[in-house]
């Protein structure tokens, strides 16, 4: 890697989110604040993501891709996997608590986000079909299984296990996808889990930056 | 670790999957086939799964864990990706084509499988409503989108990126849950790809290991 250039992640120039920080780039602005590393963010439209020259990045035309020099990376697992390898503060020293923590973020992505999505994605396909409201009912039964087994283990901790690591990291993006949703009011201590995550520093100035792309305030100084 | 014990991995002790190497403890079997490290197999059944004792090792009910010593892992992708850290042979030397490889095990976990287990969950919990064969049409249709975008990829590669590697096991093994569905002969690329891997001595030994446990064959000789 040129050692002048900096990281290049992608974005959407236009977030469904509307700039709540729930898209997949939040992750990894969030990873490179808590290492201090800044990045340049490349804002793609939807009709660019299906297309070949994004494609050759990301085969399923999703974001974010990360551009490391020479190294293409996607899926933001694995590109905050690779900031954590790159610099300390995501992931323990000690092999075992590192081990630990890479479970917790397989966890994150494998086992609770997609119980998650399936969510949204009942929300955004199905939502026209009379038989909606009936399969929305077993959606979130199955989020629920999820969120109690994760507030059980969570327990009174800080943490996930010791630590903030990579792994709280992505599982909190994960959770903040319920928003306000009764199903994770439902857990206090995952609310105050998310809090807590949202309340670090590095959380609020990537949550602003993904922001400001929104608001089309990027680069300006905050209005007075 | 006590260099006398051997990691210790979890299954089904009824794999709901008959002996077809389709729960997730498969992958691990595979995984350290490949690396030539042995392991012993603890069985747990559907009632244990439930029970505290798993819950201390397994939050979410669920097989595989695996113990390295003091070390207790679950999720397949995190325990795969211990076993390619403790031995050679699952992830590129080259610092750039490991963090490649580890994109791929991320894209098989997060983005593929999702689909994939969503059609089995319909099948499972929705066989029964009026609503299901529409529904399935639209998760049929998500899978299609995501297999379609993997065979581009792949193309006429052997493996998605370079050699064989932890990416190509965990993605295979997400494709094997569609069986002989169309879906996948959609593909022939994929069926391939699958064929390719199912060849591996590793995969056969760690197949056969599993196979055994349904069969009631464990640690008897073959048949004359």
């Amino acid at each position: 890697m040129n050692p002048t250039s900096l990281p290049t992640l992608t974005a959407f120039a236009a977030s469904p989110d509307r700039g709540r920080g729930l898209a997949r780039d939040m992750a990894v602005r969030w990873a490179f604040e808590e290492v201090g590393q800044a990045c340049d963010v490349r804002l793609v439209s939807f009709s660019e993501l299906k297309e070949a020259p994004h494609r050759a990045l990301q085969p399923f035309g999703q974001i974010p891709t990360c551009q490391f020099g020479d190294l293409a990376l996607f899926e933001s697992g694995a590109i905050v996997m690779q900031i954590a390898e790159r610099h300390a503060g995501l992931l323990p020293a000690d092999a075992g608590a590192r081990a630990r923590a890479i479970t917790w973020m397989f966890a994150a992505v494998a086992t609770v986000e997609p119980a998650i999505v399936a969510r949204e994605s009942a929300l955004f396909t199905e939502h026209d079909r009379p038989w909606h409201a009936e399969r929305m009912s077993l959606v979130d039964d199955r989020i629920r299984v999820r969120l109690a087994e994760l507030a059980a283990r969570l327990g009174t901790a800080d943490w996930l296990d010791g630590d903030f690591s990579a792994g709280d990291l992505l599982m909190v993006q994960v959770l903040r996808r319920l928003g306000g949703s009764e199903l994770l009011r439902a857990h206090p201590v995952l609310v105050a889990y998310v809090d807590r995550a949202e309340a670090r520093p590095a959380f609020q100035r990537a949550f602003a930056a993904q922001l400001a792309v929104f608001t089309g305030l990027k680069g300006r100084p905050p209005a007075p």
